[in-house]
């Protein structure tokens, strides 16, 4: 049922696409391991109301040392997952989204360091999500499932952490949506880590990213197959893909920059035709399509919609008086990472991490990536960005002598 | 059915909104004129295809004189019309949408110059487009409207400069899709225009700007309401008013700044609940929302397929061998404008145009407003932009002293 149209864009027909990409038990589960947590103790979340039934999905790589001081958790972003480093493999449809920066020998060098990465609360790739089971009733939580909040997710992985015996992280570190979990372990636990990388990311979310993320939302709540997010008994084919995939386009023009998109597609047409036609493509638009495809098999448009609302209500100040008294918790240095063509999180954001960390007198350092790919350039930049990580980790343990 | 709810935003209920939004025959003209083109001579189409019964309506302000030498058209952008000038009246919904560039005393000085404005081909406020009259049966157009192109909208503008007795501009100006107007005008009519004033454009749509656009388009298809086009026998209320309003939720992020959005919305929410819900608003999503629905008052969804489709088109270079040959054409000076914060049409693609025109020999000259409000500072910025048109209207008097 897959279609490779000649131009190197492999596209599913409708009817083979999933109404929800979510790994489900009974999935392979790859490299997952599972914590699940005591179901007699409840999950209390920021926004109010009890989560049962929570499991996490979790994967490591390396050794914890007997000292337990070398672990460090690396936080994923909107569309990740566990699998920050690996390959391919039954359970895992996408490689490890940081490989270059996670790794024997790479800068978070797994022979060195004892990684862990979890998948988020309210996510769709192991951990208890909308397409979960209700423990009431073994139904998806779909619409039932509450609002969850980056602070939530930083809970869930502290249970992780003390589950792992690990009292206190070397390093937290992660962009974008990862980089907001990094700030909140550093407010919400300051005891509990040693050092802190944000990276493209912002101390609260600005009105211009929510403007993006809840146009998203609007498109995927116009998908008549999204169904309230009752979908998941619809047939394959019939669930909300076509509103994750216009969702999806919309972050994806925020993800990268104008050069790259000039570079690689031009004015490209899909195929010349006669005259013109509205629905005639160019091949941008084949390629934002064929990713909106991609993420509908592998994620779930409730999930998008959940995480998408985290980091609208993301403000490290919020119930703290505003953020400088958030920032006066924090204990661990900090290296804020900026990227220079990002217009999602522009590099001023990041350079006011820095400098609100300075003033509540913690060592930070501001980086610049300099690079043409836009936001994403934390995904793609490695060898930049880790160079940046290495210097970073070698100052930590100049300190630490 | 309009209510206010008490913070500024004036929503109309649902059901009050138009299928669409368009100007129809029977309506109040306001200051329009109409211009029928010759029943026996089609208009034929830049990517085949005639178009028969078209209608132009088009508005025009201050005295043509004698020597017919003081004619400037002004080109409208996207969901700009006829109305440059002006108050909101019967049958202008909108005041005129240059009132600080365009009227008596302003930088294009209605005392001095003869204005003149034409609603685009394709668009819905008294030009011929998808929501006229078929001539065959009097029914919508609706899909069976052939796709446009920036040059047919130009050469029905020279319909009306023929109409009107007008041989040659003396000066053609616009901002974005009406700045790809300014730039055909000089490339298709080289002996009828004495200036030019691309404003906040390109020669060309970047790979970008379609992925924009088309996102916009594909929110349209996806809204059941839009009926492959299909809509206008719809009851009030049952139009694709939200999958038009998702487009212009897409557009309006492009049209403006981070800046201007944090300074005017920031964080605030619409009304704080106990805890946290999905679907609770930010002041910006509500903002975004009240922009979509003015704007499916006053639109209509094919025409906004239509014209987005015409600037993913526009290429100055399209079928003349390349931008240098297309710029080569060019005899009048030409001042290009830019925007320091505009993240839809970047000032390096207006610099282009500047450094494109210069190398075809053409006095060529590049100027950059310097404003926080992004794209939509060519109809805000008044001030600044109507001081650097008076001095290239200054220098073309004295060129031609």
């Amino acid at each position: 049922m897959v279609t490779d149209d000649g131009l190197g864009f492999r596209r599913a027909h409708p009817s083979a696409l999933p109404v929800t990409g979510a790994w489900r038990p009974g999935d392979p589960p790859g490299r997952r391991k599972f914590l699940e947590l005591p179901p007699d103790r409840p999950f209390a979340l920021e926004g109010g109301g009890l989560l049962r039934g929570v499991v996490l999905a979790y994967e490591t790589w390396g050794e914890l040392s007997p000292e337990r001081d070398n672990a460090v958790l690396v936080c994923h972003a909107l569309t990740g997952d566990s699998h920050a480093h690996g390959r391919i493999e039954a359970g895992h449809p996408t490689p490890g989204w940081w490989n270059g920066i996670v790794g024997p020998g790479a800068a978070i060098d797994t022979e060195r360091w004892f990684v862990v990465c979890v998948n988020v609360l309210g996510g769709c790739q192991g951990t208890t999500g909308p397409a979960s089971p209700h423990p009431d009733d073994g139904r998806p939580w779909a619409s039932r499932f509450p609002v969850v909040t980056i602070r939530d997710m930083v809970r869930t992985q502290a249970a992780v952490a003390d589950h792992l015996g690990i009292e206190r992280w070397a390093l937290v570190a992660g962009g974008s949506m990862g980089g907001m979990q990094v700030l909140e372990w550093g407010v919400m636990y300051p005891e509990r880590v040693r050092a802190l990388l944000p990276i493209a990311t912002a101390a609260a979310a600005s009105a211009q990213q929510i403007g993006w993320w809840s146009s998203g939302r609007r498109a995927i709540a116009m998908d008549p197959r999204w169904r309230g997010g009752e979908y998941y008994d619809a047939e394959p084919g019939d669930g909300p893909h076509e509103g994750l995939a216009i969702a999806r386009m919309i972050s994806m023009m925020t993800f990268r920059s104008d050069d790259v998109f000039t570079q690689r597609f031009g004015r490209q047409v899909v195929e010349p035709v006669e005259g013109y036609s509205l629905w005639q493509r160019f091949q941008v638009e084949r390629y934002l399509e064929y990713q909106g495809d991609k993420l509908v098999r592998r994620f779930d448009a409730n999930s998008y919609l959940l995480l998408t609302k985290a980091m609208d209500l993301h403000d490290l100040g919020r119930g703290r008086n505003g953020l400088r008294p958030a920032f006066a918790r924090l204990r661990a240095p900090v290296l804020s990472v900026g990227i220079s063509s990002d217009i999602l999180y522009p590099p001023h954001q990041s350079r006011e991490i820095a400098e609100l960390a300075r003033e509540a007198g913690v060592p930070a350092r501001y980086a610049e990536l300099d690079s043409p790919h836009g936001h994403d350039a934390f995904l793609i930049e490695t060898e930049q960005l880790g160079a940046v990580i290495r210097e970073f980790l070698a100052s930590l343990e100049d300190d630490h002598d």
